[in-house]
């Protein structure tokens, strides 16, 4: 099945730049900062100061929700590209090294000055649960002068994090990006990233995928809240036919994908012990696109980010540390 | 058994403040770039910046070795100092946040300029073995005007790691801090670190088992090379008397301890999949000293060293990930 024209990378995203923080804690850690289980939430730089204070002892890790997915793609073997902003700094430093090691194409400017790389504090809860709160720092500061959209247009996919909905200009960026890479012949897929990032920008998102979305990926909560839905399946029906792939993720019951009339009801891999759900949205995109992009039929696609997404659950943090081509080669062939 | 009067504090450790980058590689990579499989290399900062640039992604976390033997008493529930210097920046500030998070002492200023807080490159192979190159940046700094040593004179025993032997004035502030713990009547432990470190400092250590140190920690490779035994137990041999306590580490076949006549063969624990041995000496450390300065038995000292080796050793990073109090509660009473 072929569904794109050679191109030289698969899938270029565009995302905000974040270096996790992960520190486990318990659910009265989270009463006590006030943080609302399984969301993610902005916080400003005297916030996540405090929020870090208050937290035990951390792990870091090259994050942000669009470049893990990239990152997952890239180790799976696809030509990726990231677009989002770090500043000139040890933490942006960090995350360009570990995008470029992978092999994806990293080249937005840092920035000298403003606010310092963003970050996130992760809190992993005993249930493997994840409780983001994130500082944008250095990565509201992508506008639409800094995308490269000869980059965008060589793309057979551009994959947009909705949390860029919350800055501005990022947004900015985003709609210029969705333009020249459907101008272009490409595809454009968005994630919806966060049920109340839904709720903050739901009538751009409702808009959005009537008019420019081709790929849709979105967990349960989301995509309920997108379409204000009284079920999963009420939503089902709303988003069947408004794009031409809908990913659907369910945690541990898998997943259901849409493509025209069609429907699979693809099943959640269990490859060990539950350790920490961050990334695993991600990691289902990322394999997802990576079977998309490699021209494989749409259930398989949705095996395959099923299979990323099951072993990134079973490690702390949200890049597999495993290799993902061994993982496919014990398990999908 | 009481070993020590009241004291406020339970260990106080030197060493250097390090921040560990963590990345995964084979056999052929060490070969690549020179490196000698399960020894720690000094590099300096663009040394340091080729190997990062050669590697795969990273997992950040602290580390330092008399640092991670005293995270590990603090997390048994030891009361415990750190005195090192990072520099104030962001790998600096993730250091003393991660230190004091789990109730440390550390006050040491940070330097505000000079070289970068150090870093650890530490390469993690398939047989889980680690091999490390250290770039020692603001940790050199340390001189004995930054050590409280009315920190040290609260101590019943001060830890010294001797990779600290590498940096001249390290070196100086270590053993002024050792005059000052003997002095106020507390107790002098170290580490010898590192075969290649041993090698570098032989006479040195030498003459400081023989008239400083109360209780030594080292493996196989450090005792044999400080003796230049013909093997272990001849070095067994050899240090017996020399101090209060030897703990000789022995990776998978456990440790051997040694107080006075007695000697103590304990084993190592096997708590699940080897993954990596970042830290396992560290930890042996801080479990040991955590028995010690409680008044255990010194073969119960040794079982608890143990135990806190073997749990580390099942995750990638040097500092537990698990309840080490929730560990000895299941595995020791």
């Amino acid at each position: 099945m072929t569904r794109f024209n050679d191109r030289p990378l698969d899938v270029v995203g565009i995302g905000n730049a974040i270096v996790d923080v992960l520190v486990k804690a318990d659910d009265a850690f989270l009463a006590a900062q006030s943080l609302n289980k399984g969301s993610m939430a902005l916080v400003d730089e005297a916030q996540a100061e405090a929020l870090y204070a208050a937290s035990g002892p951390g792990l870091e890790t090259s994050g942000g929700s669009a470049a893990n997915t990239l990152v997952g793609l890239a180790q799976l073997g696809g030509k990726a590209g990231f677009i989002g902003r770090v500043k000139n700094d040890q933490l942006g430093r960090i995350f360009s090294h570990d995008i470029r090691s992978v092999g994806a194409r990293f080249e937005t400017p840092a920035a000298n000055d403003g606010p310092s790389t963003a970050r996130c504090l992760i809190v992993v809860t005993p249930d493997a649960q994840r409780t983001m709160c994130t500082y944008l720092g250095a990565s509201v500061q992508l506008d639409p002068e800094d995308l490269d959209l000869s980059m965008v247009s060589e793309a057979k996919v551009l994959y947009l994090e909705g949390y860029l909905w919350d800055s501005p200009a990022a947004k900015q960026a985003f709609i210029a990006a969705a333009e020249v890479c459907k101008a272009s012949g490409g595809q454009v897929a968005l994630s919806l990233s966060d049920g109340f990032c839904v709720d903050r920008h739901r009538e751009s998102f409702l808009e959005l995928v009537d008019g420019h979305v081709d790929v849709l990926f979105a967990n349960d909560s989301e995509i309920t809240s997108l379409y204000q839905s009284p079920s999963f399946e009420a939503a089902v029906e709303e988003v069947k036919g408004r794009c031409q792939v809908a990913a659907l993720t369910r945690s541990k019951d898998g997943s259901v994908v849409l493509a025209g009339d069609q429907r699979w009801d693809i099943p959640a891999y269990t490859l060990g012990e539950l350790v920490d759900t961050t990334g695993a949205g991600d990691l289902y995109a990322g394999g997802f696109l990576h079977g998309y992009t490699q021209g494989e039929p749409i259930d398989a696609c949705g095996r395959l980010g099923s299979l990323c997404a099951g072993q990134v659950v079973t490690q702390l943090g949200p890049r597999s540390q495993v290799s993902l081509k061994e993982l496919v080669a014990k398990h999908l062939n």
